[in-house]
């Protein structure tokens, strides 16, 4: 593969740590799979026609009072004017379909908007990998995986499936990276595959999850391709890619 | 151990993620392998008699005007007023023997200043890891590993040295983490130490030095306990814990 067809991977594990100015031709895609990302995915599979995110509390209320439905939590307690929270058991298909949703959480919303002078910016999660790293060779871009974190901090459970994306990603020739992150993620994602639902037990989002009673949906979020869809961001609303 | 006997261990990747107002009672150590804080190990090794930190190059210029001993480099590269740069290489006994040293790094030397309201700053390298552990397990505090990076970006190299301190520490009872950057230092570790040499060839700062010429002394960098020194913070100058 000659140098200059060469697209490159990069990581980033914090908001704290993202480049806006140096990514307006990549593709970004946001990676919070417990639990944001990996509830849009789900709400796109089940149909619902867009999610807003929403960065703050008092733009969620408004969304609210102009008869959006909307989901809304912060850390991982549901806001109580909410239609319902975070897990993305709530988004279920008698509730979202043809319904556009304003989305605002404790870091993935946040980060979403973080993003929005990248070229495209996805959705990722492991429940919809398999389409997305196609649809990512497909679209011929340099690629960022922004992790969320948390409140700014690093996250084992976002980094080890930027590490799943990235494996794949440079699997194919046209891909390479130099990034120290990425390098890393890939060696995490390899310490976690062979078992991937214990190695999750050590991360604290796990124990914040487990403590709040929110922890049944760790299991579906760490499951592989439950979803073709892709939600990319259209307009400011996070659509279907396929529409 | 009691609850209230453990010591948390915690890890920083980034100055960018560095929170000072929640370290103030912690022993910060500072971890720029390639090639800062193994520069200062070996000059307290070699029988200097203090480091200063300085953040930017006026204030180095101002400090070589006043007749200090001057180390600095920016990138990599030696700055032209300087004595001489940040390889350990140059920080010969003959040189630096009973010298007061003003130093400025490109990353190094940043986050040393960004760590001075904490209890205590070490300096720490695997040049001097078995003597730094067991300093800071006589010290009895929570612990930062503050990890330098590259221009506020994740490395490989610190944080593997950081996976190294902290596998020691946990092996102590007293010591206990809910940190996912230490777990992921951890790991990464556990990746690197079989052939840590080989490891550290995919580190972008590996490709940085090489492509500078500044390579020479990784193998040295890579090289525990060449000394029982621990650089401290003492009155804004970095000198022998055991002066």
């Amino acid at each position: 593969m000659p140098e200059a067809d060469r697209r490159i991977v990069e990581t980033c594990f914090s908001p704290a740590l993202f480049e806006a100015d140096r990514h307006t031709d990549s593709i970004v895609v946001i990676i919070d799979i417990l639990r944001a990302t990996s509830s849009i995915c789900t709400a796109i599979e089940n149909g619902a026609a867009g999610i807003i995110p929403v960065g703050d509390v008092e733009e969620a209320w408004e969304y609210k009072k102009r008869g959006y439905l909307l989901a809304a939590e912060r850390d991982g307690y549901v806001l109580d004017f909410a239609d319902f929270g975070n897990s993305p058991f709530n988004f279920t298909r008698d509730r979202v379909q043809g319904k556009t949703i304003a989305y605002s959480t404790t870091n993935g919303t946040y980060i979403i908007n973080l993003a929005l002078h990248a070229a495209r910016v996805a959705i990722g999660s492991f429940l919809n990998i398999s389409a997305l790293i196609s649809w990512l060779v497909s679209e011929n871009r340099d690629i960022v995986l922004f992790c969320a974190g948390w409140k700014n901090r690093f996250n084992l459970e976002d980094t080890i499936c930027a590490g799943a994306m990235s494996e794949r990603l440079l699997g194919n020739s046209r891909y390479a990276t130099i990034c120290d992150s990425t390098l890393a993620a890939i060696d995490l994602w390899s310490k976690a595959k062979p078992d991937l639902r214990a190695y999750i037990e050590k991360a604290a989002q796990r124990t914040r999850l487990r403590d709040k009673g929110l922890d049944d949906c760790i299991d579906f979020c760490l499951t592989e391709d439950f979803t073709a869809k892709i939600p990319v961001m259209k307009n400011g609303i996070l659509v279907d890619n396929n529409l």
